[in-house]
This record gives structure tokens, C-alpha cells and sequence, in this order.
């Protein structure tokens, strides 16, 4: 019987991301799902991105978190639509799911959207497990986490098609073995477009803003 | 119905974790559930507890990981019993269950056990709903992850005792407000007894054994 009621939660989400999808493709609107553990840095990545594609493309953001407005706060100030889940008001749950992703899309103009980043609930477990619509999932490892996150959560970094090696500013100060965790992130993920960023600092992260800005791109004019 | 189905599994969790506290008030042995986000330095803490309590008191870990076993791995140079839950190989679980805690014990020689040790899955949401049947809930935040954490997963930190701020030695690199997690702590938990630590220098880690020397020997003479 367990079993039975799981299915019908990920059928019920998997039938509605598939509605985004199609949503998505309709409105030639790029989205993206940042997933990470608690404290990788996804709000200020989320900073640095919209800074960096301000003015070339309308933008907005969906933020998870069990509780608190802290993260949508912090982006107030770039005067954009951002939604706030704060699951904890549902049932205390501990990933998002495309049913209220496809409310927070029908809040937004998706006519003068091009981009859609949704911060995920700071969890490397269950967010895995729940298709959101997106186009992509990009997922951030801390520099500050280990090297071995990648092979001890595969699903998260099986499922994902960008990797942002976060707070590479950090590594003087810690015994870190970057090359150990890249070779981890392959070893899960041969696929995996991986970019070394600062999102404090600004370091490397030129790169994936132009990155991104081609995938917005191309989505756009698709 | 999902509902029904949930109330069942939470039930049948508590059922085991109130066998499990029995079983530890008889054996006189103190179990201790380590929770907190992925990297953080759960195991780095346990090699140090059990390099400075070894020899007054018999110890076992549960190591609990959706997959790997380098966590068991790099404790077993201390050649005592180590039991390595890949939850992965159950249905990709986000926490540990009091079933499987249970297996664990009766694997164990408790007569020559005086202090048990859970590190829980890397995960600061689900875990917290899971009752193991242990004395101490302890968290673990690393001052690299932010000083909003406890008051956004506020149920982890409410259900803990003790927490351990981990890798201070990082202090001096961060734009880190020491002062703010603290009070963001102790505003989701006023009695949480708070430990600052470093377990890679061993800064501060003194302290925290004092205060597990005492809770092992208590329950021993209970």
C-alpha cells in the first residue's frame, strides 16, 4: 500500500511538470533548478545572476524554504517577481513540487519572463526525486562540504546537468582536493558541465553567466 | 489516505524507538544522534570523540548514508564495531528509521557498549522527524553554511539538544556573524546547549567531551 501512495505522488507530479514544460516551450521561457545542501550559497549565486543578466532579460525567482523569507528578502532589491514557498506552511515538507511551481509560473507574466530560477529547498536528498518542469538542474557543491558529496548523493548529481563548484575563494584555507571532487562529480555524472565559481568574490563566474545567457538564448529564440 | 499511510510509518517508528530506549536504560548504554547537512564534519567529530574516549568507555557507530561506505572507512583504524547503513539499498531513504537502529543493536555486544554513536544522513529536513530511541539529539552546524540555518530548518534544531558550531578554525575567512547564529540557535531553541568547536584543529573540542563524559557516565550509573 505504501508503495501504491508513493507512485501516485511522483504520477501526480510528474503529469503536472509535464504541463510546464509544455507551458515553458509555449513562452519560450528558459527555467532553472538550483539544488543543494543547506548553505552552498544558492541566494547569492541568485544575486550574482540576475546583477549579471539585468536589463537583457526579464527575469524571476522562486524561492523554497521550510521557513522564513530570509532568501527572498535578499533579492528584493533587484525589483523582480519572486515568489516564496515556504513549505512548512504545507506539511512541513522538505523538497518542491511542480504543483506549486505551475502556481507561482501563473502569478508571473510569463510574456515578459525569459528566465525563471527557482531556488530549491537546501536539501541533496529529496529535491532529487521530484521533477520540477525545468530545463535544467543545476546543482551546487560547496567547496566546504568534502570532496565525496558527489558519490554519497548520485541521484542529485545523476539528474542534474550543470554543476557549480561553489566558494572556490575558500580553498587556501582548507584541505580540500578539488581534483577528488571533480572526479567525483564525473564519476556520477560523465556528462556533467561543471564550472569553479566564487559567488562572493565573482571568481569564474563570467563563464557560467555566458553560459547561461546562451541557454536563455537559444530557448528564446526557439 | 496518504495521510493514513504517513501516521502508520511515523507510528511504527515510535513503537520501535520506545523498545529501543528500554533496551538502552537496561544495558546502561548512551546513544547519541548526530544530524546535520551533507559535509559538515560529522565524522571528522566522530574520530575525535572516540580518539579521547577510548579506553574509559566501549563505543559503536551507526553510520548512515545513502550511498558509500567512506564514512565507516575512515573510522575503522580505531578497530571497534561500525555498522554502515546504505539507505540506498533500502528504497533511497533521506534518513535512518528506528527498524533499522534496532538491527544495529542487537548486532552489537551491548553489555561491553557504554556509548553508541548515530551519524545520521547528511540532511537537515527528514531526519529530524525520525524518533531513533537515542538519549541526546546532536546537531552540527559548520560556520560555513550560514548564520540562518537554525531558523530555517527550525524542527531540526528544536529537537536537538546540543549543538555543535563546527569549523571555527574557518572564522577568520568568512563574513561569518558568529553572534547572529548563535541568537538565530536560541531563538528556535532557548535550552540548546552550544558548543564551539573546531574537530579538524580540535579547538573548543575539549569542552564538548567533558560534557559527553559526563552524559556516558551518568547513564552508566543510572
Amino acid at each position: 500500500m505504501e508503495i501504491k501512495v508513493l507512485k501516485n505522488i511522483f504520477s501526480s507530479n510528474e503529469a503536472r511538470a509535464e504541463e510546464i514544460k509544455k507551458l515553458l516551450a509555449e513562452k519560450k521561457v528558459f527555467m532553472a533548478n538550483f539544488l543543494s545542501s543547506p548553505g552552498s550559497g544558492k541566494t547569492t549565486i541568485a544575486d550574482r545572476m540576475i546583477s549579471g543578466l539585468k536589463g537583457k532579460y526579464g527575469m524571476a525567482v522562486i524561492e523554497g524554504d521550510i521557513a522564513t523569507t530570509n532568501d527572498a528578502k535578499k533579492l528584493q532589491k533587484h525589483d523582480i517577481p519572486i515568489i516564496q514557498i515556504e513549505t512548512a506552511l504545507f506539511q512541513r515538507d522538505c523538497h518542491l513540487e511542480s504543483m506549486w511551481i505551475r502556481k507561482c509560473l501563473d502569478d508571473f507574466d510569463l510574456d515578459k519572463t525569459d528566465f525563471v530560477i527557482i531556488e530549491n529547498i537546501g536539501n541533496l536528498v529529496c529535491p532529487a526525486e521530484f521533477d520540477l518542469g525545468e530545463d535544467e538542474r543545476i546543482v551546487v557543491l560547496s567547496v566546504t562540504e568534502g570532496e565525496d558529496k558527489p558519490v554519497k548523493y548520485p541521484m542529485m548529481f545523476n539528474s542534474s546537468q550543470v554543476a557549480l563548484v561553489n566558494k572556490v575563494d575558500l580553498l587556501p584555507h582548507l584541505d580540500y582536493n578539488l581534483q577528488e571532487a571533480l572526479d567525483n562529480i564525473r564519476r556520477v555524472n560523465p556528462k556533467m558541465r561543471i564550472f569553479q565559481v566564487s559567488a562572493k568574490t565573482g571568481e569564474g563566474f563570467d563563464e557560467f553567466l555566458k553560459y547561461l545567457d546562451k541557454r536563455i538564448a537559444q530557448k528564446k529564440s526557439s
